[in-house]
């Protein structure tokens, strides 16, 4: 384990710090969400709030927020771009759970197992509509430009997925450009777009890209370790499920690479097939930490956050870019 | 039969004129839909090259294009507008066929039965977003917001379609709304979107709106009649699909509403629980013609299209206002 997780342990980082200071301007972001998911069509607004008020962090919009006031803005731009980050995000939550086939998302049953999958399709069609009208709102073209561009990016990184998912011989190179594009890609552009609406010099606006890009491979990274437990035997509640559902995440990835041809009939059982027995889980678990399968993806999503971090040297000092370095630190320390 | 529709029987319409006019446009057009919808990720093009290249009449573009030319515009301002136009319907048309499970799509097998719903509903997702971004590089916010507001509205009038699909007393008022919202909408905003792109003033503007919606609901009431073989015996080749598929359209509601209970249970077994024998359609087309039903659908459909026409009538007189007088004729005339 090296020095930024030694100095985690003794003081865990949060996102509470950042979850204060942006305390005022989210109850502006929630309350555009509130009002623009509203339709006459009743299924409409109650499967949007059966995800959107499941409890998630709302990270996404709350980078947006940051990003425009650690650039500078005193103004309420950025809140209506927040809340359009935060309907994208939705949209694409209610069209992966369909094509997962998922059983749960933030603890509730999946919205398709309750509305038809149909209604999911076209809730999330609508929500992503709506985010578009807002960016509208927002009057800034380059930041609807970087939000467009980001959701194309993000179908084409899942379309990618779709087709490698149970591949046991993805490259490392080949997983982290699934991740940049299905996850790193919105909180990349979620900033981005908070530092153009501040109208922030053009190098902050790279900083506060290159600070979302490398969190959002950060955070994809140590959630796809915290599946197989991290580095402790303390699982997570949703422990488990990649391998269950046969994801080529990169610590199975790299222990599958690691076992070499004595596990060779398991990986091809368990993950190709998906034909999986109770214990099994259990065995993989083993073999991702003896591997060091997981201390490697957590020491590569600790090498993100360190970039994050870093690319932050260019904003201005105070508590907002403490705030984001302290998020940085969470991204990873939450899984060790 | 009313005597437009005696006129148009002397002089069969057509879209050729229109077609004509707006040939080399839509060659540019053309260019920007196949540029567009490549992507490193192969799965993308193949799945949308075989929707798109399918052979569809590319109306919705071309109303876009139509409506810049006859306002005046010389420029080429439309075209980027007139592609993401034909991205939003291709999006929409693939989650169609998902959420209906249809099988055929432009006389080819549907592009989910071949590459799987996952992948249809992300190439949806996909196009959406390319759509975006050829607006924000058209570089007029209003348009951008009378395309997403649209786009809102379809989902919208797609998720009241499905919550009635099969409700055999739906109103006409209900029915008129689904329709107005999931296919007379995206006439509306592409004709009224090529008119703000050519800076036409407000009249104009609200005038290409006015006709590309009566226009949407005229072809989707003769679509409807055409389904029961319109006023003859001369089916087209889609004939009956909407009956086998329980779909509740104004032939068939009018039909249910004017046959009275000796006919319910019919009714109630082949759309309502959709349990068919072959010669159940046979008998639904008897009494959507014998109640004039049929006769009734097309009879609206020809209001809207003269609603369509009269909407022309601030608009510059010369070949491309008659092009589009002659497009509202051949929404109407192809199923008579």
């Amino acid at each position: 384990m090296d020095a930024v997780n030694a100095a985690i342990e003794r003081q865990p980082a949060s996102v509470d710090l950042l979850v204060d200071l942006g305390a005022a301007d989210m109850a502006g972001v929630n309350a555009l969400i509130s009002a623009r998911m509203q339709s006459p069509v009743a299924v409409i607004p109650a499967l949007a709030d059966h995800l959107i008020n499941a409890g998630g962090k709302r990270l996404r919009p709350l980078l947006t927020v940051a990003a425009a006031r650690l650039a500078g803005s005193d103004s309420d731009g950025c809140l209506k771009l927040a809340a359009a980050v935060e309907f994208i995000h939705t949209a694409t939550l209610l069209h992966d759970d369909v094509i997962d086939s998922s059983q749960l998302r933030r603890g509730k049953v999946a919205a398709h197992l309750i509305w038809g999958a149909p209604s999911s399709v076209l809730v999330g069609d609508y929500l992503f509509a709506r985010a578009f009208e807002l960016m509208v709102e927002a009057g800034s073209l380059r930041a609807l430009d970087i939000l467009a561009k980001a959701a194309g990016v993000i179908s084409e990184g899942e379309v990618l997925q779709l087709t490698r998912a149970h591949d046991l011989n993805l490259s490392k190179d080949i997983y982290l450009e699934i991740i940049r594009a299905k996850t790193a890609e919105l909180f990349a552009a979620a900033a981005e777009a908070g530092a153009v609406s501040a109208g922030a010099p053009e190098e902050q606006v790279r900083a506060m890209r290159t600070y979302g890009l490398n969190l959002g491979l950060a955070f994809q990274l140590s959630d796809d370790a915290l599946d197989y437990g991290g580095l402790t035997e303390d699982l997570g509640k949703n422990a488990g499920d990649d391998f269950r559902e046969g994801k080529a995440t990169l610590p199975l990835l790299l222990a599958i690479a690691a076992t070499g041809p004595e596990e060779a009939a398991f990986w091809e059982r368990t993950v190709g097939r998906r034909e999986q027995t109770d214990e099994d889980f259990q065995r993989a678990q083993t073999l991702v930490r003896e591997t060091g399968a997981g201390e490697a993806t957590l020491d590569m999503a600790a090498d993100f956050a360190r970039e994050a971090k870093l690319a932050l040297g260019c904003m201005a000092a105070g508590e907002w870019r403490d705030a984001l370095e302290e998020l940085a630190d969470f991204a990873v320390s939450r899984s060790t």
